[in-house]
């Protein structure tokens, strides 16, 4: 973060979150819901997919893009999948109720999968696959967006951030989770590093000349995000593809290179029932002994450490819930000038 | 390749590959089928798990670890599942056998996943996606095997190499086909490099001091595979997470850190019946498009051309059907002590 910043509790900005939203349009629970999420994300230390995102959400708001109330609609089924159609709802809601239907049918049929379109940003994947592992279930979720990745060898924006989840139960205290973009970095990295004033590592981003840049700046004049994977960065190209194909086209989303897109996030959402294959304590066993095994395998020279997935997000939320949320100053002055076209009185938060 | 090699014909290749498998005790389908197998993975330009592996496969059924005829056992079933013990047969043969339940169930109920343990190498995944590509289905598979590979942050084997295929069909000659390792590169291309006398790229191993190494005898004298991602590693270690619990602790093969350990791949294969969700003319139009656009799109300074997965394989194929499949000095070698081992003549294959 840069130096000038301000700090607010979780509760502080859930109702920040909240009121902005209700402000625009959204009703009480949607706003309640979204702005959860969103304080989730930032006290796991993506600030990219936190409360950030209620300038983007306001705006959508007042756009008609995000539909308050919208209902989800049932387009094909099948004892084990669903395909459903969103209505522009807000991603979240929708996200939740898609999430929720795979469940179920992998509680009745070993698997369940849900697809969606017509689907707002459905946020941090990792709150939807974490629905599936509190229910002894494998959680898998794909996603792909508007267009902002090269692919392997371009300079072209050809192909949506498009993160992969996968969860799954543990014996400890919490679910084991994994959420990555298959590029290097969220396109929401970016942006944050842009209101607080920073420099970019090296190998995140091209710009709009196709050569490597470090200036966030360049991502939003036609440059473009790099696939993951350095040396074999076709490896993310191609993960991102797969993900492309599963989330874009089977869901009819479609892809943004594509005139035919219809916007927003495609979903696929995938439940498995683990008792189908191993008993439940047994993986729970397993997940444990996995999970114990890394963190005790022996570091390379100059680390420190050896996490799992999941583990950095836990530190962070601990800091955070005890120092509170740092906001970027210009992220924080463009939430007062929305407060003011808002009309909401922004004293009430920040006392 | 290194200076030094012989180089046959595919065919040649097929006939060799069915004498030693023959003579080490296979059936004869077994063993027109697996070399089949192998040759296929020559063509496509991934030697390490071509022919060369034959060497393996022939000390593998004269150690009785791989048993022929063996027959699969389903332990665990439901209409969308199930989970088998493969009895030590050829990986190939019991890979076929599983993905063909897996797409089975896809026809009849959406979704279709197997899952299987006592499996011996089952070689390039693409194989057993592309079955479910053949037949309008999405193909998914996930493997685990023996530990190779370090944790991120970390210097010791822990992880297989875990490999991930994705394929669909689509308009065009062939279908999309993805295979990956989520380390930097399969072991096989490691020994394939040390009995090519070559040397390897930089970031691809550690040696047993944990130190960077290019000289691939640095991994068989204690040293181990990174995973994949370069900048980004910790998600390529966060896919052979993900693999190791879907392969590996979901069939109850278990993974190497862990003295439960089975051996062999841990094998998860997932057919997804693509018209549940969409037309499948609409669904290959589609992929048609994805494939063009990329294709098309703008090359970054410095690049020849932008790929689709599959690409390089079947500019290979074409190459090697035309030219001939190369082999190391040494690798010839160690087919021709083994021939004597086995009294095979050499003589009718190479002439």
């Amino acid at each position: 973060m840069g130096l000038c910043m301000i700090v607010l509790s979780a509760d502080k900005l859930r109702q920040l979150g909240e009121k902005y939203l209700t402000a625009a349009g959204a009703m009480k629970e949607e706003a309640e819901l979204v702005s959860d999420f969103l304080v989730r994300a930032n006290l796991a230390g993506h600030d990219s997919h936190g409360i950030i995102r209620i300038l983007r959400y306001t705006n959508n708001l007042l756009e008609k893009r995000i539909k308050p109330g919208a209902r989800l609609e049932v387009v094909r089924e099948t004892p084990s999948s669903v395909l459903l159609n969103g209505n522009w709802g807000f991603g979240q809601v929708v996200g939740i109720k898609a999430m929720g239907i795979a469940i179920e049918k992998a509680e009745r049929n070993t698997i369940g999968v849900s697809s969606v379109f017509n689907c707002n940003h459905v946020g941090r994947l990792a709150d939807y696959t974490l629905m599936a592992a509190e229910k002894n279930m494998i959680g898998l979720a794909f996603v792909n967006a508007s267009k902002m990745v090269v692919p392997f060898g371009g300079m072209e924006r050809m192909l949506g951030t498009n993160p992969i989840s996968f969860a799954a139960p543990s014996a400890e205290g919490r679910p084991f989770v994994f959420d990555m973009a298959t590029s290097v970095c969220a396109e929401g990295k970016v942006w944050v590093r842009l209101q607080s004033k920073q420099q970019l590592p090296e190998g995140w981003i091209l710009d709009k000349e196709g050569k490597p840049s470090i200036n966030p700046s360049d991502l939003y004049s036609g440059g473009a995000i790099l696939p993951f994977g350095g040396y074999a960065a076709y490896k993310g190209y191609g993960l991102s593809l797969m993900t492309e194909i599963l989330a874009g086209i089977m869901s009819g989303t479609g892809c943004e290179y594509n005139s035919e897109f219809k916007g927003g996030n495609g979903v696929f959402f995938e439940a498995i029932n683990i008792s189908s294959f191993i008993d439940i304590t047994e993986f729970r066993k397993q997940m444990e002994t996995i999970v114990k095994a890394m963190r005790n395998s022996k570091k390379a020279p100059g680390s420190n450490d050896i996490l799992v997935p999941g583990d950095p997000e836990e530190r962070m939320e601990k800091k955070r819930l005890a120092e509170g949320i740092p906001l970027a100053d210009i992220t924080w002055t463009e939430f007062k000038i929305l407060a003011d076209k808002l009309q909401i009185d922004m004293q009430e938060i920040t006392e």
